[in-house]
């Protein structure tokens, strides 16, 4: 039987090619989409036709309205989302705050009901290290919280935070995409929801810049 | 000008003590409820009678729909609340995976927000031993995680999990609540959700016992 894994995908770069990833090694993706009060909903629409793409049989999406409490530039469209910034070494202000503790935390709930111990997550520490929650010592003291924190966690103390992507750059996400024939035409990275990728906004940057080193073509654009 | 608190209200007796007693430390609490796919809606309702009762200017009411992915006899009508247990040592079916982690996880968002840096719960850990997100060593690991996973922790790295009842038992909070002149009519424990107090679940008892032994009347009963 195969290894299951609750992962999570927002439909873009990173999280598809995380799933495409996991199903490459054998494991049974039980998949959690968020819609959590994005400007824009090409996020969502990614995220379903990629796991439609995979054959997930199980693809929950969860709303959960952050909007009510938490302040981010992709939450509130006046605050405006920063464009040709190609110095980010500071927290930006698409940083939303205590997202992806929120994120594990809905993660590990729904992991700990299905008796599921291992969470998959594609962040990648080098390309987003102004994120706080993107990095290695914060992943390693939610592991722990977690399994001191749960029924499960305290029973086995085998919750594992799965990572595999922390040490990546976008170059190397857009290779192991490439290698693993996942449909970069099926994600979505542009933190405007246009028709097109804006191709000024920091995730824009990144993706571009990692399609370009991998010297693969972004069929978005 | 008062230190601002994010405080968690389910409008049970614990939480809601739990908000006179920070009022009457000084305190100005901001204040969050979960509507979390509960069997029945008195607690919210409670929650927002004792809220303004005490006159909060901020209260959160968050929807996220815990029973889209978490199995619990609180959130199933099928599972069905024990009745009349005595002893309770293990880890109930009442227990929602990840519940705490959860509720904190969405405080903590909310906190940084706001720039706040404490977040009080009323978990007490002597009636609850059998939850594990009810524990003092969970609540230390939570507030590592929380230091080192936000961008408000990494700047001061101050963030408290506030649990002043953690070591209290259920008379103790009776004995506080009513010093404070709680309105006790105005919260609910039951985990059935009719008229009255079912008088039988684990909940029921645990208060019961409470008001017995701090030798106050219980004004729901």
């Amino acid at each position: 039987m195969k290894e299951k894994v609750v992962t999570l995908l927002s439909g873009g770069l990173d999280s598809s090619t995380l799933l495409a990833y996991l199903i490459d090694n054998g494991y049974e993706p039980y998949v959690i989409t968020f819609e959590y009060g994005q400007i824009h909903e090409k996020e969502i629409i990614s995220a379903v036709a990629i796991a439609r793409h995979y054959g997930i049989k199980n693809h929950k999406i969860i709303k959960i309205n952050m909007k009510d409490i938490a302040k981010s530039a992709l939450l509130d469209r006046n605050t405006g989302i920063p464009m040709d910034r190609y110095v980010m070494n500071e927290i930006p202000v698409t940083y939303v705050p205590a997202r992806n503790i929120v994120f594990l935390s809905i993660a590990l709930s729904y992991a700990e009901s299905e008796n599921i111990e291992n969470i998959a997550i594609g962040a990648n520490a080098i390309d987003y290290s102004g994120y706080p929650d993107c990095r290695e010592d914060f992943f390693k003291l939610f592991e722990e919280m977690a399994n001191e924190g749960t029924k499960m966690g305290l029973s086995y103390g085998n919750i594992e935070i799965m990572r595999p992507f922390i040490h990546m750059s976008k170059k190397d996400i857009v290779l192991l995409g490439n290698s693993l024939h996942l449909p970069f035409e099926k994600t979505w990275s542009c933190y405007n929801g246009n028709e097109k990728p804006c191709m000024h906004c920091d995730s824009c940057i990144l993706r571009s810049k990692g399609f370009k080193e991998a010297n693969v073509t972004d069929p978005l654009v």
